[in-house]
């Protein structure tokens, strides 16, 4: 067991990050198993008190999933006092997956800020388990194991915003090759948003959105019509991650 | 002076409103006058032990501005660690605004929850001072006096966070009359966008949205051909506060 001084942490506070995995047209989240309970959690952490708050939810980025500058945004502070409510601590001591003096820092009401990220997880090599759990693997969201605290929860709200934002910002990059057919963009949309969606009305409002360049080549091998590629224009893709939208105001 | 118990708040977590005030095509920010300070604040404070974080803002938006069942947004934890970097709290000893015995308290690291509201700020009868404070007044964005810590970041991201949420979710419930032109409508938007927008391609985007009602009724008393009214299906309006303009999908 990793031993870590809680002087130099933040009283109070906690970071819970959930990485969506998109893979062949699969969504995942990254989870891991803590040690001597049958019980799930999103990777996170505490801060420490001379660090800013969103490095160090890059860095469980980093540390669980070896990733490093990906898109990862902060969404909300989960505060409410019943997500306090529980037993956790209690067991943490006596399933000794921490140290019983740890008990009273485990025990103080946290307030937790919540962080997203989307990541092509065939390139992530390896996840790593931290020192409080066993293994650390990416689960299909529709068939996740019982999670702790309020991490369902919180997984919920990462994915309904993720959805919402779908609305005002661009997505794909890291995702897809960086060439890509305009059915692969709409596997990627559909996946996210859990739906089908009409392949005329995709293709124009994609367009609309003025993020793509059609590229003079097409994907070749396919059996019927072989389908154009488009690239993203990165600068205007960066900039609509910053502001949105903007080109029907 | 008033006390507080420093032992039932949450330690190094406070909140931030950027309430914005809008009224006559302008856009106004509550804040307060620091006692014996020539320095302004937003109006936040912070987060008793048992209590929840989003309700503990909701009762700063009352306190302050008498306002309740108001739609107040949290939209960032504001956690880096240079807005702590400051001697703001020597001053508010310095100059009796808080008592010495908390000056520990105030000196310690913290974060600050951000949330905003908008608000007809006719409506608000009279904006009401805490007690580190001598006035508590609507000051127009444009012209706003110097202000404590990040407070000035905190509103500016506030400010590009509504904008930018304007490209997925309607505004205008609270702030226009319940009937009201599709003119009056776009004022708004022009206000809060802080740039003109095309006549045509507003309407018909608003329309696009699925949320106005046209009524029957015209606005009489102007001088040439009377505009229509319209209202808003609060239905519809709602769920896309929730989930954002879907109508296009």
């Amino acid at each position: 067991m990793q031993n870590f001084d809680v002087e130099k942490l933040h009283p109070g506070l906690s970071i819970d990050c959930v990485i969506f995995g998109f893979h062949e047209n699969e969504l995942k989240i990254l989870i891991l198993k803590l040690k001597n309970l049958n019980k799930w959690a999103l990777p996170g952490g505490f801060v420490e008190v001379d660090k800013d708050v969103d490095a160090e939810a890059a860095e469980v980025l980093k540390r669980r999933a070896g990733l490093e500058n990906i898109f990862l945004r902060q969404f909300y502070l989960f505060g409410d006092v019943a997500r306090n409510e529980n037993d956790h601590a209690r067991k943490m001591v006596d399933q000794e997956v921490i140290a019983p003096e740890l008990r009273d820092w485990f025990e103080q009401r946290f307030v937790t800020v919540g962080y997203y990220a989307l990541v092509e997880y065939s390139k992530v090599k390896a996840p790593t388990p931290d020192y409080t759990s066993e293994s650390c693997e990416w689960r299909s969201i529709s068939e996740l194991p019982s999670l702790i605290l309020d991490h369902r929860d919180i997984l919920a709200r990462a994915h309904a915003t993720l959805k919402k934002e779908l609305n005002n910002q661009p997505i794909g990059m890291n995702l897809l090759p960086d060439h890509f057919t305009m059915s692969e963009l709409q596997a990627l949309y559909e996946t996210v948003l859990e739906k089908k969606l009409d392949r005329r009305n995709f293709r124009r409002r994609m367009l609309s959105y003025d993020i793509l360049i059609p590229t003079n080549k097409r994907r070749t091998g396919v059996a019927h019509k072989a389908p154009m590629l488009y690239e993203f224009d990165r600068k205007k893709y960066q900039e609509a991650m910053v502001s949105g939208f903007r080109s029907t105001w």
